[in-house]
């Protein structure tokens, strides 16, 4: 079954810039979604640094966003109530960016996908790693290697009381 | 001699927030800077995400931000004019955050001031490690472990005919 990607960039869009203000900060649009990924599309005045160049944080924080991206589509298509957290991750940067800049990620292979799903199932934890990427002009900017969880959301009565947690 | 940490911290708020937009932003404000080190105070609204706790873009920023302050303010005091750039980093994020949050960064020791500040003299790149963490009410809910280069810069000329670097 074909996932309806003109629906899903409409959510998508308003998750990363409405219910996470700091996307639209950032000047976020969503500029692809397809079988291959997804491509997400920054301007460099919003996200500029002291030296010119983009900023580290936000590159970090469109990194973040696009890894996280994918496998939230995945928990809504499979409708599961799921909270989706980054855990520990890498970063790395390679080259300074003198304009605006793209963050990519690939969906990942089928054998991770069930892995991830069915470990929400028997654990209430499914894992994927993911490994977004910035570009310009094809180039890669930085990278990011990160664990994202889905954890079984609790009973609400239960996490206020552990509001921490 | 003692450094002029009000003079310091004028000029920090301005960098972090007017030469770095994202700063703004995210409401980002100089609480501390002593003999200690810094703390950053970042308030929850402009930073959440669609869970209603902080974004974890928005805690990378944080800390990428108060790990870069100290080395900059050390090429400040010492009149050297190097760029200062994040590498690779680590980020560990160990707890949900519902409310404002800080990010605090401590001074390096002397030594490895030292050895920063005399690369740079001898091979044009100095190296510090730094590890500022985001803290609730004196509880860690994420860290950074990453390492700055500071470069001296290079000729106006010749950086505009490699613009990638």
């Amino acid at each position: 079954m074909t996932p309806d990607y003109d629906e899903e960039r409409i959510w998508l869009t308003d998750t990363l810039t409405r219910k996470i203000p700091m996307g639209a900060a950032m000047g976020l649009s969503v500029e692809r979604l397809d079988d291959h990924g997804l491509v997400l599309d920054l301007p460099l005045a919003p996200n500029i640094n002291d030296k010119g160049t983009a900023f580290g944080g936000a590159m970090s924080s469109a990194l973040i966003l696009a890894g996280w991206s994918l496998p939230r589509l995945l928990l809504r298509r499979e409708n599961r109530a799921a909270d989706l957290v980054i855990g520990r991750c890498e970063l790395q940067f390679l080259a300074p960016i003198h304009t605006g800049f793209k963050a990519i990620c690939r969906w990942p292979d089928q054998a991770a996908i069930s892995a991830f799903l069915s470990g929400l199932d028997a654990r209430g934890k499914g894992l994927l790693d993911m490994t977004p990427e910035i570009t310009v002009d094809d180039t890669v900017a930085a990278s990011l290697s990160a664990r994202y969880a889905a954890l079984i959301k609790e009973d609400n009565s239960q996490s206020h009381s552990q509001p921490n947690r």
